[in-house]
């Protein structure tokens, strides 16, 4: 059968996956992976699991390993409405939408509200699994500048009065890639920026509960709830396997949500809900969150403090106070992905940075993460990853050295 | 802010989902429902779980709480592999992708394979979580014919010769919402002609453990491995609440389902996915399986022999071997949609077969589910309605009687 001219026009809009091949080789035995961005297995709540399990049976029977509601599981509803109140985003238990993970969330509001052509605004860098959401979508990308305290507010205004805009898309709180937060000044900016020109606005919300210094930043949600669908997850706080996203939405929002949630998997996993359901109102995630803060806070200290000791002069990188990721900005000249392979022989693994863009990758620019290692391995993998950026930017200013790898430099 | 115009284009061809409000009256105590679609409690395995939960976690351990490979748990691959040999399904491991229930295959196949104004084929009537999953795609559906032996293999090769179609879309074995099974003679004729004219072919397949009576039938997939997507569940010998559907797929399409999922998933989820390896490869299946199938086909005798004794002459219905549904046609001028009211008011619920028809609904038409209810309620839910339709039937003969009704009759 001819395959070539079988599949959809809109695949050839599909990002390509190159990040896969980085994680699959990452998780060769004996790496020091900084590349991925899963939580560590040691922040999963096993000791309470059997519990769950056997209360979930207990209390819901057969209805735990039934098909349920599309907008999720009514308890799980009811407790994340309790939960996200504490954290400034106020919705009864039926504005509470079940997704199959964050990113059925992203696929579905793609899904409803992108029609082909339509400009996205993403942050520049943004999360790579959202391009792979909109992307199927067709939409026009257009990449706001950040800085340390996340995007430049101005540079959004000036975007709405120039075009229309479909929505703009944000990680504000440790955000993935670049572990920053934007400012309380400027969230209540872009909160009034979204009011005055009608635009609605996603709040990508995956790391908010891992904070490991400073005060929490109210949501942007929270002071423009008319004009934003805010996205959380509990893949972070209890485990990915149950794949439980959520979102709070405007009314129309979470209507269409639900319509196209249908099409796509017609309910998320019953058991999953149903334990983390009893998670959550029993106090179970509030008593384990510490653990999880204090395993991750020491890993982001060990990693600050090998960045500071080892890179070289003309680095940069971010300083989170939470989430998973540090954003390093390697010397002048420096290119994270031809580098790549140079760091995978002597077993080290980063992600980088390229992948992170909508339209403008920026070359010298890599994603560590700091959560799947103990703080003394985190520390190495830094140094040795330090040493062959110190080596290659030498070698940069070595002309002779730098013709003979070229062909290397460019392989991938 | 005006949500009136922010919704994608493609939100207007996603079909309105009419079945789930039946579904919610169907759903109230004291009806008796012959409207669902999903398995009866008592089918599921529920003495054997606490020992697969315990199990997968000694196996796996955090593995089984983590983000795994987009492509599926490996062990599960593994089980559906050596499972679904025994049903002619040949795949190695690595050619079994799992979905977030059937239904996320369909949604990724509708994703990977439509450009809008593609040509779907699709039996008449055809299953409606299809229909959903296809139309934000926005296809053209083309509808194929069917009899008690299943669509007519001739009209498929006559719209094969007339237009270019992107694939098929069928549900050959105790159909949805039919209960009928294509012939072997004619499996083989389809298998022939989409091999001659190089088209692929969608075979939904998730009933095929359920058989009543009569011998299984060989899947178009073992006729023509090359030129069908094969899409099952374990919603149905397992329980849906973990959404486990899975898809076998010639390379290139398996390919673009697995970049797909990554945009709408990223992987289904994993302690779901560790369970089911386990209740396959152990033997839970096969052992469990013939008690499922024993407390259904008690219920389809009690739902055949009930049409039988009490449904009007002029009415018609299909005799399945298997799967959770019969057909019935009601004699001339019956109109399905218009009795809902009247039947609900009696307590009992079904769905009106109009929901069906990808784009000519026959309203005379209505879908019966079996599986719900022990033998003599179903029993009893048909007698309600068989009076239900002898009652407007004759009616309608009473030209008096009809015009004071005919408001009512077009309520729905």
């Amino acid at each position: 059968m001819n395959f070539s001219s079988m599949s959809a026009d809109r695949m050839q809009y599909l990002r390509d996956n190159a990040i896969r091949d980085i994680l699959s080789a990452a998780a060769r035995p004996g790496m020091i992976s900084l590349a991925g961005g899963v939580p560590a297995p040691e922040s999963f709540p096993m000791d309470v699991l059997g519990l769950l399990f056997d209360q979930a049976l207990s209390a819901f029977g057969p209805r735990a390993l039934q098909y349920d509601r599309t907008e999720g599981f009514a308890p799980l509803c009811q407790a994340l409405s309790a939960h996200l109140a504490h954290c400034g985003v106020h919705a009864p238990p039926s504005g509470v939408i079940i997704t199959s993970g964050a990113q059925g969330a992203l696929d579905a509001l793609g899904k409803t509200l992108i029609t082909p052509g339509d400009t996205v605004a993403v942050e520049s860098p943004t999360y790579l699994g959202a391009l792979q959401a909109f992307s199927p979508y067709r939409p026009r990308f257009e990449e706001l500048p950040m800085d340390d305290q996340g995007l430049d507010p101005e540079a959004l205004d000036a975007l709405l009065r120039a075009r229309r805009v479909k929505f703009i898309y944000l990680c504000p709180t440790f955000q993935n890639p670049t572990g920053r937060t934007l400012s309380l000044e400027r969230r209540k900016r872009v909160a009034q920026i979204i009011q005055s020109r009608g635009v609605l606005l996603i709040e990508d919300d995956p790391y908010r509960d891992l904070r490991y210094s400073g005060e929490p930043v109210h949501t942007i949600h929270s002071m423009a709830p008319d004009h934003v669908a805010y996205v959380g997850t509990l893949s972070k706080v209890f485990a990915p396997a149950f794949r439980i996203g959520y979102c709070v939405a405007p009314g129309p929002v979470q209507r269409w949500l639900v319509k196209a949630k249908q099409g796509v998997d017609l309910c998320s996993g019953t058991l999953g809900q149903a334990l983390a359901a009893l998670y959550i109102a029993d106090g179970h995630l509030d008593r384990h969150l510490p653990h999880i803060v204090a395993l991750y806070r020491a890993r982001l200290h060990a990693m600050l403090e090998a960045l500071q000791q080892h890179m070289p002069r003309g680095s940069q990188w971010s300083r989170p106070q939470g989430g998973m990721f540090v954003w390093v900005r390697g010397p002048a000249g420096f290119d994270a992905a031809a580098a790549y392979a140079e760091a995978l022989k002597s077993n080290v693994a980063y992600v980088p940075g390229r992948y992170f863009f909508a339209n403008t990758p920026q070359p010298e620019t890599m994603r560590l993460n700091f959560t799947a290692h103990d703080p003394e391995t985190v520390a190495r993998g830094v140094q040795v990853l330090a040493g062959i950026i110190k080596t290659r930017v030498d070698r940069r200013h070595a002309p002779a050295h730098e013709d003979i790898h070229k062909p290397l430099l460019h392989r991938i």
